[in-house]
């Protein structure tokens, strides 16, 4: 049961209601009216718990649960042990995901502007607004409707945040626009700028970095992530994008929408990503490449050339997984051979 | 020398009580009077310096050094130069280390709550806490005694922190339980969300992250590293684990104790490490591994299985360090006769 | 055009004014009344707007711009379209860099102390500083003339910051002595203790870290990215080294002037970089290294022994680049041969 410090639960509901909220269709037999009352894996779910099995990794704790319920696609419903209930879904995890959202919601901030904040006379605040202690907020800046700069955080001079942000505890904003919903962990670096400059032996000559940095709605960026304005054009983050922790994207780079940019990733300067592109830990594309919508490249690769749509890439420098793979297996045989 | 304006040194010391307090046995005709004021390496140690030699990479500074006295293996005892009072140790480095914390103690706070802190009411701070200008500490939080809450750091709903900690400036916590004697440095990131949904292109739907961080006794967390808390399950970091600066942890994973994890380490989500890991800089573990009790990966290795105890592995897919070493000299060998 | 919210435009100017501040020739027939009110890329420029044609790659665009000038080399004037009004530089890059640097000059800070900012009684604030809302400025601390600390950092006891130096929003500082015009990133990390213990099965015991961090003059240091101090020497950046996001510099680490590290970087201790080291993205050199003056390191390239001057080099472990670009197409072949 999650530790009720941390987090405050929402009241038992039924499984019809649980299905309905969920997007799943309750089994043959299910008891519609069972009480669930709580979210917990299958190994440690009790009867009033509502689980989901997604890999299958996990078979065999399906096979032995104790939960009251649970989330599974219609193809494994048959392996289900005797009484329990089964809501099937086309998606289990999503389905686990809505239900857990529902036991478990976001906790909304309570509207306050910190006597202890440090906002600026002239900085639009939108109804609603959560602004906690050492937090600061420039000249100009504008806050939309029920967002919440948590403690310490700094926005910059004109920036502006769209309604039901979330802007995490010391993290830093400036020269940037950023959409509804959108959420900053603590640490984040947005907006600074880009790594620009014209080399000279007699002391490096900065570009001024002129663009700005674009965020849509419904983006998560990770904790001590940092996102650098463009030269010129803009960086440009779209609607729906997750970045994990500590990933770094230079300036000019435009990243799609639902992209998933796990942590440690690097992104180059002038990079295109379309959207739904997927990128490992530690994996890392160079300036001015063009990754095609729903590509994938694998941990720790490095992409030195542009990636069509669709493609799937691994390695340093990154090539069709496939072709990493048969490089590894002659590798390996090849050494067995020499020793 | 150290530099006065940073560190504070203890009083001169006797060889015989520098001895005693090192876990070191005076060498042959040491003069156990001999007065030593202070630490330093061999190459710029005088009279009154004390210093040692750990790695045979300096053996020529050991030749020739000037120190009064010197920490060394009763192996190596044989070469010093004439004069040199020896102090013969086991581990030279750690005597080395239990004289320098004697000269340089880690410094104590003042007990002292700024009025510049922001503190909730129902914080409960223990006594003799130092809690610096601009730290914030939310409803519930417990700091326990003579724990040391640097500028600027935030401490989140309900988080406990045990004695004896020191929590960096700027760095920021929430959902965790910490124990005693753990310091995070500067701009560390404990206990935000994991990277946790459910992919869907119509929007990648987010999975509530329900557990904690827990971490032990003797704990350092490097600057600007992160620890995901836990989907469901805590994190957990063990007793005595020491990780670097830019460390991600992801939502799960459990660490043991005594582990070393080198900066710019990424360890995914549900990996375990046992007791006495060590991990090289820039390497990585794919999600949902087991790493056996002091196994050893190399610097920027991919680690894509299971490791057994005691195990060394390097390499992107990591491999046994022999099997790397013969790929590495297989292709350089077959360049050349290419070429 | 730059957004006018985040940047102040200086005033237009005649092309034989630009050509003089910006090192550059006007070309034949060029009309040096020309008025040029602001900078923009090629494709996008319009008659009172100045561009640049540096990278080859951009060749179409120059053959099509619309722009009222553009800097290039004296070797594609030829190409130029009628009528655009050419500024001939040896180095266009660094000529539009100083013509951008006109009409976009770096923020002048407004010499302030910010009564929300917490400054110890015997700091030492030179004239024109700025201390922004919520800094924190620890006893004994000397700030330069016209230095800007921002939102948030905080600066330990008896750091020095020269003048004109900007230290970024919720960075910290401690154990460092900083030259002049140097800038910190937002959530940079200066001088916290570097990853020095012996290790010990009954506990890690750590070595206390007697150095300091000294940085030069006219250094940029990244977002996030993090500087221990030395263990007994220093660590030491020197002037003009530009340093881009999330790097870990490791204690004890020397570099020299006018390197370029890209982010994501990571050195390890006591490695020494000579001067104009340029090291690409995600690449790291392991500790106790010497890369000699002028060498160029791949990006994810990872370093095992030491270089010499102005070698180039790239992988892991990092070989000399032909040896590896040798590599990789053998690799490719003996896999299609295999397949």
């Amino acid at each position: 049961m999650p530790d009720p410090r941390f987090f405050m639960k929402s009241s038992a509901r039924s499984l019809a209601e649980i299905a309905l909220l969920a997007g799943a269709e309750p089994g043959p037999g299910a008891d519609l009216d069972c009480r669930l009352e709580d979210v917990a894996p299958l190994d440690v779910a009790t009867a009033n718990d509502l689980s989901f099995l997604d890999n299958v990794k996990y078979k065999d704790q399906f096979l032995t649960t104790k939960a009251g319920a649970c989330f599974v696609s219609a193809s494994v419903a048959d392996l289900a042990p005797k009484g329990l209930n089964l809501l099937i879904s086309k998606h289990p995890y999503k389905s686990y995901a809505l239900a857990a959202q529902y036991f478990y919601p976001e906790p909304v901030p309570e509207s306050d502007i910190s006597p202890q904040a440090h906002v600026a006379a002239d900085a639009q605040i939108g109804e609603g607004c959560r602004i906690e202690a050492g937090a600061v907020i420039m000249s100009g800046a504008k806050i939309g409707a029920q967002s919440w700069i948590e403690a310490g955080a700094v926005i910059g001079c004109n920036v502006e945040i769209g309604t039901h942000c979330r802007i995490g505890p010391t993290s830093s904003v400036s020269h940037a626009l950023i959409g509804d919903h959108t959420r900053l962990y603590p640490g984040v670096r947005i907006g600074q700028d880009g790594f620009g400059f014209a080399i000279d032996p007699a002391g490096h000559v900065k570009v001024p970095q002129l663009g700005r940095v674009i965020i849509g709605d419904h983006v998560e960026i990770g904790a001590n992530s940092c996102i650098d304005r463009g030269a010129g054009p803009d960086t440009v983050i779209g609607h729906g994008t997750w970045i994990d922790n500590l990933v770094q994207i230079g300036h000019n780079a435009k990243i799609g929408q639902g992209c998933i940019i796990v942590a440690q990733v690097g992104i180059a300067g002038s990079t295109v990503l379309e959207d739904f592109v997927a990128m490992g830990g530690q994996s890392a594309v160079a300036g001015h490449l063009k990754i095609g919508a729903g590509a994938r490249i694998g941990a720790q690769s490095g992409v030195m050339k542009d990636i069509a749509p669709g493609q799937e890439y691994l390695g340093t420098p990154a090539v069709p997984i496939k072709q990493f793979m048969r490089q590894v297996a002659l590798l390996g045989k090849m050494v067995k051979k020499n020793t």
